[in-house]
């Protein structure tokens, strides 16, 4: 898996504060940016964060991953490599870290993802079209993508995605992409936290423990 | 694959209709509610078609094809049999007609469908999660799901996926659902055709020559 | 205001169970549908509650009322009685119950209203079309729409107007909805509150008070 | 009425143009990124156009407009100066253009305009709350409001909102932005035109006449 931040909404935190000023009908005010950026989050006045957006390049995620990350429907845009056009011979794949610390089970699986590849080609070869040679392809199989999605929604999607009770992939990915946030717009990732982190409490059966962690960065921010 | 209505709006024309009679402040007028359809239709007025939604529970498709038909974001919702949560031990597939028609690949195909099901059953056994096993499972996998769509989309996604260009499973699909409609409310129908139908001219650079055939029974009708 | 059910999802409490059931891969089980709709709700699986549709017809709110609630915008269409196409000469208007109870300020309210209509019809006997013409009505005069929203969104919007501190005609008109749906559905009637009784706390900084009597009602439930 | 472009995604054509590569894999092509746009538009790729966004600041348009342009629902977002948080005593108000050139129907509009200025200045003093004074405010008045949309729905909205026989005032809102994308980057233009431009007919009863001078500078582009 790789992520990178192609392109951003320039001067996001600005943006964002100039918004919510005109909702009392001002162009300026002596409040800060910061100011407004925590305020509507209090508030959650969250529809003027949709005006700041970012596209990431995601690179060699597992069609088990993607499938689940294009569910998100709002306020996000994406843009797939297709296994109907491409050829997939040479289909790179995620192993999943349970598998991999697994001496007999990372045999069997790199056995078969081996022999899929030769069946793949082997497909082809007997004339079948790509889109259709396709199916059998796993869904370890990687694919890339473009991903645009509006702070409002990336807000939502760490909720959901940074828990540690979410699938694993879809949360490395979403712990990368809150990563390059960080890296850019630091006041933008205090956001980007579990669910638990922002309503003080788990709704698991089983929390992970990781919560007082959460909270101690919060009071610290 | 199979196919089944499970729920729909009650009424749907006449629903319809009532709310095109209120963008003029009226309850009741002498025009049929079969007028207002065909009206708002030519005009382009077709937000008033969101008011009529049909539920589907879709069996046996493919997990290539559910990927593709979960790209749709708008007035659709979803509800999809989980390979995290579910033994896929006896999983069914879909064979791609290519294939089945080509001896060689169909016994491959066949062979290598078995072979992943030991394989599946094998990580199993060895302690690996269902949803980390999963990663083997191949596109062709079968899953089932609720989808409920809006009147308006479901013409927008008619007008893509009948077409003869589009990719067969999803094309096979949307015409089950087309003839559960036809089936229910055959003036509902009406509008449910491939782009070409409706433009009266095809976009794609090596046409199906259906064209015609649609385009008489548009005169017809 | 006037607020009638004009259409709903046939039998939802099943719909939305047997939804739920099928992410596991069953079409039955042992549980009740009643259990499952807990489940989601605590969990939050919302989407499920999208298959669930409701169609209200609006009387008799005032356009300063519309013009807030046509900025919900996923899960939910209207369509609108339009003063560009009909004759405004007879408008109905909302008098804000702060104006009613003040004796000048009423009088002088009432008198403006009759001023408007007189200039409305003024206008339009000078030959002004009618999409000019309305330039001149006020925010009170009334409108009315067809609504239909899915039971998801309908749970997040009753979070934000059900809240006393909501504008007091949109909130009027979310219990007037709620009252509609608990006649019919008083199960689904259960998750329709505003946020605190959700959360279990205020945001606002100065409460109304009326928190403890929700969650009062959330226990004896 | 007044339109600034205050934020847009940076190097727009490129990002189209690498997404669209990535859907056939590539990172890069011999083909133009030009071509990419004009190939994407051609064959109807309309959703790698979302990765593209514009944030717009909109004075002074009258609430009749306002309430028209927040029923835009997807690929859009709205941040709108309140009347229930402003005062507005002063309001600033919009004429239509048949009232301005009909003396004796612009004299009574003007009377009615400053009439409601001291009505409302007189509901304020008499202790009536801001957001209940403005149920006397007029359509005519004005508002402003940050509106940030993808390229996908701009191209839509151009669609519906450059035609000739779309409300003026929203026209004329359409014809400045689509001013602010040619100046900014004329290759985005290219595509904004009303429906009948693209289609090659018009849908109108009565049509307008300029669609021949629209197609003749499609031929020269």
């Amino acid at each position: 898996m790789k992520v990178s931040l192609l392109s951003s909404t320039p001067d996001p935190v600005r943006l964002i504060a100039d918004a919510a000023r005109i909702t009392h009908g001002k162009t300026q005010s002596h409040q800060s940016d910061r100011y407004y950026l925590d305020l509507l989050y209090q508030i959650g006045h969250f529809s003027v964060f949709e005006h700041v957006s970012f596209t990431f390049f995601i690179e060699d995620i597992s069609r088990a991953c993607s499938h689940q990350l294009v569910r998100f429907r709002v306020g996000v845009s994406f843009t797939q490599r297709s296994q109907r056009y491409t050829n997939e011979e040479n289909f790179t794949y995620t192993i999943p870290p349970t598998i991999q610390k697994n001496e007999a089970a990372n045999s069997l699986f790199l056995q078969k993802m081996t022999d899929l590849q030769q069946s793949y080609i082997d497909l082809i070869r007997m004339g079948i079209p790509k889109e259709d040679a396709r199916f059998l392809l796993p869904n370890a199989a990687n694919t890339s993508l473009f991903m645009t999605m509006n702070y409002r929604e990336l807000i939502h999607a760490m909720e959901l995605r940074l828990c540690m009770k979410s699938q694993w992939e879809i949360r490395h990915l979403f712990w990368r992409i809150r990563s390059l946030i960080q890296h850019t717009y630091p006041e933008l990732a205090l956001y980007l936290y579990p669910k638990c982190f922002h309503e003080g409490f788990c709704r698991e059966k089983k929390p992970c423990k990781l919560l007082p962690v959460f909270l101690k960065k919060k009071i610290n921010r």
